[in-house]
């Protein structure tokens, strides 16, 4: 049984959806309202499909959407009235895996969260692989930086470097990268 | 006006969802069937979206969307009555923007659109950064393999190979991994 946290962000009481959303045999947790800290909530609740419910997504609802992508990322699913393109390309850069222009049918609903699920998960993948590219990026300028140091304090050439390198990493069972901070951390604590 | 190439994989004919779209205003080119080589009418019609309505899609489909994201990249839409979580995962894998389970509503139709190319426009963005992130590491790569034979072939250190191949780039304006890759040409036609 899925677990949604339900973000009432309309004039009207929540009612209509929550009843819909329990009559499709959804868990549902309401709130009322986007004073409360979203990320905050995602945390204590831990629901598998954050849905928000909202006239037209403002600025502290795209706010909140950001923080919840970036703190406690879930599929979030957006059912608005808001009809303009620029509004949806905000939503969706901010972290929204469906946005569902008016009308909320009960037998849509749950493909609708079946396909922001798996829209979120090919976005985080795509997302891991990105931060995964960095910081492979990272450390091969610190592994680099730690090579030229070691050939000045060993006063030797970039091969004999790099073998010293890969020797203290296998003799220690420890990565590149972590001996190459090493070398660092020992070239700052000696000074230049 | 939005043109729209709508690809019909169902036994029916295709004249419903022709006259919806028709009717809110997109200029329809259609075809039926997906024995045509999906790739090549995205190149020759040029459509603004791609919409694909399928019963089910089956593995021709799902290889034809992957086709087009690699090679004609569009906005795809698929109309299906498939529920499966499993295909919709695979198809929003292979480069589906929205996937629609049930039921076309003509005035749902600009919104459903819209969403799909903002989402493509952000989908779009994100891979691009990939690339340029994969490309910047094998440039790193390359660089330092063209910094490691100079140093040989001028016997010199790993600063003075560094200086001298950025010399040589800003000298010729050409970028380091131009440099590096004469390097890389020359070292191999004077052999080792």
């Amino acid at each position: 049984m899925l677990r949604i946290l339900l973000i009432n962000d309309t004039a009207k009481k929540v009612g209509r959806l929550k009843a819909a959303l329990v009559e499709a045999g959804f868990e549902v947790i309401d709130e009322s309202g986007l004073t409360i800290d979203l990320p905050a909530r995602v945390e204590a609740v831990r629901p598998d499909v954050v849905l928000i419910d909202t006239e037209s997504p403002g600025r502290d609802v795209m706010e909140q959407v950001v923080l919840v992508s970036r703190d406690q990322p879930r599929p979030i699913v957006m059912f608005t009235d808001e009809h303009d393109p620029k509004v949806m390309r905000q939503a969706i850069q901010a972290g929204v895996s469906a946005y569902i222009v008016e009308g909320i049918q009960v037998d849509r609903l749950q493909p609708i969260l079946d396909v922001a699920m798996a829209r979120f998960e090919s976005d985080q993948a795509l997302r891991a692989q990105l931060n995964a590219r960095d910081q492979q990026l990272a450390e091969r300028k610190r592994i680099e930086l730690a090579k030229g140091l070691l050939m000045k304090m060993k006063n030797c050439n970039e091969e004999e470097a790099y073998t010293l390198m890969r020797r203290q990493a296998m003799s220690r069972q420890q990565k590149l990268i972590q001996v190459a901070e090493q070398i660092i951390a020992m070239h700052d604590m000696l000074g230049p």
